[in-house]
């Protein structure tokens, strides 16, 4: 197995990120920032974002761990007032450990290539305990970098089984957030449900255009000069969830459907990776049907 | 008025284009640069694509007037055998005068004033006889580039009687082809087919996505991360006619709709311009729903 | 004269800017967003951008100005103490009056025609008290939007008495900063000094690539596949100044050296706009060489 | 090993490609496609280019294998006299066996597994026999994807001696061209005479900008806001053969040097792999020091 670079997790000291949601109102980043001074954190990145329409306030503090003087434990206890005055929906993540990943995939390998690339080289600063993949195809793929490969077809016991012995597996590896690289099923409702805001899917299209399924084809039929891809949370209603990232590319009338096929997995690849990491960065709130990245 | 400076039209050599479409097959390509080089005609530049679904093929030729021994009159009698073994459709395209562009326009001004910008300049090699409105804000603009500007309303008699009035205007002025610079009106199957493949008009998204009315505000309510604006040959259904260009540009969640509107009002300018710039240069061929650009 | 239109004015409430910069350490959001708060201040946008390297901090933070109990007498006074405790070096915005732009040219009208169409239209909100050129060609062009042109040719005293000339005429028109669009004369130290990170050029190239003249040729004649514009504040050293604002675009071999300037014009005023824009908004902080640009 | 996927392959009917030089003159593609035409050739695919400052003309016809009446032992027989008429330099590319690449590489591991992603999945139609590098860092990334691995150190016997063993397994495996997949290596000049126009290096900057070493620390320290990738040919002077492909990528003040290496490896992967799909389906003409690239 290929020994993970640690240079990148070296230069940037240890940070807690602090993720808040509240009604806009005057005082909050005073109220924050007084806070976090008070038990001599160190703020190494804040950013807000007010939405006048929706009279919401987001913000996200990265706080230096060093100095700090409030556990994990502690620091429930004492910002509850905080928090409880200003109505806020909060996260704090202490970032002791990468979040664990797991990736779904069916045929395609270009995504799952990359992923694994980026996780090997210690780019992506996650735990990849497993791919799981209704074909087996990509077996040897994945299991050559280390990683151990869930081969559970759906067409046996039906969906609803294979999703329950999917989410089993994720359970037993204690699974903080999905991947689909190109996972080519819809998901149900409940499996959805399990993993709310935490399952990051890429299309192949600039949605909302070219929705569902053989995006290039329609984008070939339509003419277009430009084609896309988005990177989107995984909601109940299909490829509708909160945009994380998209990208196009120029094309012409001498690009075929394939030629459509082959630039765009360069596409869906980079912007796959683009909202994983920000995800694994915490750098992602949810408001309503869209995402504010603070990036 | 400004003097319009010719520099740009003296560098290249004057070129008639030759414009094909035609069932695919072998020899097409030796038959036209055979038939050319016969009549002393120099290839200054020459494209060809060939569409395997559709087994149809699309040249475009440029020729040098100088030393080819056809005249624009004996041209078609001496091509004529040459096309109809090819069963080609086809024009030519002399060069000897500037199309004749005219623009209609509502309110808006970022598209006209960048059009007015780029004919008074020399870089767009059109005659401009004159802007139509719908409404009257725009006409000082007009006017003082030298232009014509004729006001006709849509409410008084109807948009049959207007769009009456514009056609007359349009053939007394001898115009070749229409732009829509954000015209804000839907245009009558009757009039689109005066104008068949010669109206040119900008929408302000990434088409398909967010056709109609209202589409920064599609997209800001969809919470997308890239906006776009597309220019197309208009038909009789809407913001559904042949992609002649797109651009898109980043966006993010701290853009208001009034940034999306100011953001996108530059890419506009610039995806009319080129498409516009692309037909006044004869570099478009419409295959179906489609276009193909030799640029 | 075209009325503005103050729509866009509008939409938003009106704001005071505070831009600081000062050595990094802990406390410092706190302090200022505790000190807003004190007095009433509800903080609309705030960014901040911590330098390990250089151990700098900078902050931008934009307060409403209604409710806010500080008048811009008052605030020196009171603000003092903390901007003293931090070693700030700070500046207040208060929104007042428009910013008074001064544009410098000589024959290209791209970047001119734009900035005053941005300027007429409303969406650059600055006042436009003059042009200044070394060449007579684009009176009419400035003139007719209904702006003033002074034509100080270079050659009859020198350019240091045109310089004179210059400042002068700024200096009555209380101008509060200038943009140089594709004003082809290097200025001299004493004029850069007058206006000290106050002077936006915009150089038709990807700096530090192609610096000096003809950089379309050189560009050109190196083959590259992209260009690029950009725009800088002016410094002592000829295209050395810290960048605000890149833009870039491909190229091929079909593109004449007349191409690359015709599509190198699109670029230059859209990147020459975007600075402008974000200098206006008081967007901009100076650190050495480089900006920081809190768009 | 990875089963290559053909799919792609299949799609495409066999052609040869024909490309030529010669001095620009009138009846250069009607003699071209003429010839083509009486051996019964279809040309699938036709490009032309003038140069009309350097009087050089450029052409490349992709002509279906099926019905062409020419091997590719008749072909240079028949087709001399043409050639001599128009002193042309010309190949033709049969297309009877994939192109052998050899990649150098020292420690970075994105550039390589991106190649090799490519070449198993099939989209990159090559023979891989080996990759040689002067580090033995990424020897179980190459060598698990069942490409074998040289370890060639500089060290040991100077360059001299290193080059001349590479030279060597090059000429066993009979390599057609040459990848520098950040090769963090000078080529000696008798190294780049032996592979002339042939090796495919990346460099991780916009060329001419931030030649040399430490590409990425140069930009940083010049605050650009926007960052680049170059494909180019080698030559004997250091970064300055002629270009292939460039991309570029915005960024701003909160990009350290790090981030600036981590987003510019997604650059560099897909700007080095789209010159080395060119050339592989031989769609460059190098023309003194540029590239036409017919795409």
């Amino acid at each position: 197995m290929i020994e993970k670079k640690s240079k990148e997790r070296d230069t940037k000291p240890a940070t807690a990120k602090l993720l808040i949601a509240c009604p806009d109102r005057s005082g909050i980043i005073a109220a924050v920032a007084g806070f976090i001074a008070a038990h001599k954190g160190n703020i190494v990145e804040a950013d807000q974002h007010s939405d006048p329409l929706e009279n919401a306030f987001f913000m996200r503090v990265e706080i230096e761990r060093e100095g700090f003087d409030l556990s994990s434990n502690l620091f429930p206890v004492v910002w509850q007032p905080l928090a409880e005055r200003f109505q806020m929906r909060w996260r704090m993540e202490w970032g002791d450990r990468p979040k664990r990943m797991a990736v779904m995939v069916s045929k395609e390998s270009h995504c799952i290539s990359d992923l694994l690339w980026r996780w090997s080289s210690g780019e992506l600063r996650v735990e990849l305990p497993l791919v799981v993949s209704n074909h087996p195809d990509l077996q040897e793929l994945v299991t050559r970098s280390g990683v151990a490969f869930q081969y559970l077809p759906v067409s046996s016991g039906g969906k609803k089984q294979q999703e329950r012995q999917v989410l089993e597996l994720f359970d037993a590896q204690k699974v903080d957030f999905v991947v689909l690289a190109r996972y080519m099923q819809v998901l149900s409702r409940s499996f959805v449900a399990a993993y709310r805001d935490r399952i990051i899917n890429i299309h192949h299209s600039f949605l909302p255009a070219f929705a569902g399924a053989r995006s290039y084809h329609q984008a070939f039929d339509r003419g277009v000069k430009i084609i896309g891809a988005t990177s989107h949370f995984v909601t109940d209603v299909l490829d509708d969830g909160p945009i994380i990232a998209q990208g196009t590319l120029p094309v012409d009338h001498r690009d075929s459907v394939e030629d459509l096929v082959r630039k765009g997995r360069d596409l869906e690849r980079v912007v796959l990776a683009t909202a994983v990491h920000q995800h694994v960065e915490d750098k992602i709130l949810i408001s309503g049907r869209k995402t504010i990245v603070f990036d």
